[in-house]
């Protein structure tokens, strides 16, 4: 029937959607490491268990980069995004003590670019393999009338494995532990809608305008990658002298230090002990938003914390910056609960 | 600073977010099981690798629901879409042989509407317990600007295992096999985006009008719950007379049987062997569409195909039938490539 109704018709391309998983194909391949067992195109992706970890355990976890994605529709840079997001579920399962094993990203479009589809994939990719996970599968979904042309939404999961003597799970911190701060590379994934919302609505910036105090524009500082700190603290896990780890995403160092905290135990923190990025005071200042408010939607520079005995500081420090990744010690465990500034 | 801004003020209330999470709690515990380790609010999820898997290989997928969504919003029914979710999930690793272990959503909203939130992850958790699978964890993201008011995307991930010598890739498929078609419950999650056209613009039906020939509204017959097989096919696995399984999602039965058909072999069709649902031809005759556009983008009745020796078809039907699914042989493997349709 020649006037009759397609799925093409009506805004899903099936045969784009062919074309672009087979310009995925080389993307996903270069991630494989000699535990995936499978290849792009298969219903699941197949990964056997490592062998060299005693008793493991899975540790899992999925994410969305959030409003950071606006920052890419604006620009038009789309290779970035999936690196923070690789990047902030490594994190994430690495504060329990995991080393990640394999990824898998849903990408959901309007309509489908395959030019867009393949920038994006094309960051989640690098930094799999940056971290030595695998890229194991994923699903691009066209939801026309959902999305706006243009526009996408990206979430992660990640599954990482851990012996199970060495989960992490913050019971091994003490009063008198320090806190060593492993420097930001800027907002990583989190504030977005309050920081779009002041750059360039109070301050009416495009993302091509100077950041003031940045020396960057808003869209390059707006869109630095997430940091991944799993190269600078494995060597710092392998020696076990790491007490507890905290991922500051949303909610900040108030919102995250807390939930590795064994009752009875809480944080002091030394707020002149790291010079807070630039980025974060232009936005303060801007958007005359509270100081208890950036601690609690920003990360304010420090986008990890490792608790270790006061005797350990120096080595961790020392691994972060010979990892190019700026640290202090910030402050030190006590007794009470939260998270005190001082 | 009174007039300064907030990241509430901005459009996301962590509040809000912390009080859903709290109303998650019971539901996630209600899906724990021996292997899970952890609970809700640690960065990450644990699960103990199962020690009565041999040589356990992990197989993982990620699916989102798709355009069925606008379903749940035009009929304010949130507890569904979740169960359809993760049967999808469990599906797509169940053809390669894999039980679940753990599951992760992803739910993105506007606006933080805890009720809808709850009602949505309530769907997922009856699944993964309907499934014997851990809802380990997941992330819930306030994305404004980015969402409609009153609409969410929702992806879920999952793992589950395999022993190795057990894994299902299609190699052990030979000509004269045949197909065992397991009835669908309808659209399952699949074809939405032209099936919303057909039904809501070319029939210009509510949702709570009746779709003709079904005997039931829009909304109810387009919300049907996306069918497990799990449960049907657990002892045709055990017993090891499965030779391959083709779960029928996006590109129909010519789109997916094929990925597990090995080289050189191919199938044919009866179109005679099952009644095919009347909402497909409703959908088909209003929207007019293709016979093989039809076949490519919707299940026409059939969610899943079991590859087995002829002698053990009506093993596999009798499981199904028992556990309250159709099923029919539709067909068989032969020389060749592709689906052939008789």
């Amino acid at each position: 029937m020649s006037d009759g109704l397609s799925y093409a018709a009506a805004g899903v391309d099936l045969d784009a959607a062919e074309r672009t998983k087979e310009g995925l194909r080389a993307l996903v391949a270069s991630t494989r490491d000699r535990f995936t067992l499978s290849e792009l195109g298969q219903f699941g992706g197949l990964y056997q268990v490592p062998d060299d970890i005693d008793g493991p355990v899975l540790v899992s976890s999925a994410d969305g980069v959030g409003t950071k994605l606006k920052l890419a529709f604006a620009t038009g840079r789309h290779d970035t995004v999936g690196q923070c997001l690789v990047n902030h579920c490594v994190n994430d399962i690495l504060v329990q003590g995991a080393r990640p094993l394999f990824f898998l990203d849903y990408l959901a479009t309007g309509e489908m670019d395959e030019t867009v589809v393949q920038e994006v994939v094309r960051g989640v990719a690098i930094a799999c393999r940056d971290n030595g996970c695998a890229l194991l599968g994923g699903e691009t979904a066209q939801m026309p009338d959902f999305y706006a042309r243009d526009e996408y939404d990206l979430a992660g999961f990640i599954v990482g494995a851990v012996a199970r003597d060495r989960v992490l799970d913050g019971s091994a911190i003490r009063e008198g532990d320090v806190l060593v701060g492993l420097g930001s590379t800027g907002l990583h994934t989190n504030g977005y809608t309050l920081a779009r919302k002041i750059v360039f609505e109070v301050m009416g910036l495009g993302v091509d305008d100077e950041l003031p105090g940045t020396g960057r524009s808003a869209g390059e500082e707006l869109l630095a990658v997430h940091r991944s700190y799993l190269g600078v603290l494995r060597r710092p896990l392998e020696d076990r002298i790491v007490h507890g780890l905290a991922h500051v995403t949303g909610g900040g160092i108030p919102g995250n230090l807390p939930r590795v905290l064994p009752e009875g135990l809480g944080a002091i923190v030394d707020r002149g002990a790291w010079e807070v990025p630039a980025v974060f005071q232009t936005l303060q200042d801007a958007g005359g938003v509270a100081l208890g408010e950036m601690d609690r939607v920003f990360n304010m520079g420090v986008g990890m914390i490792v608790v270790v005995e006061a005797s350990d500081a120096r080595a961790v420090i020392d691994a972060a910056r010979n990892g190019g990744v700026d640290a202090w010690t910030i402050g030190s465990i006590c007794q009470g609960s939260g998270v005190t500034y001082r």
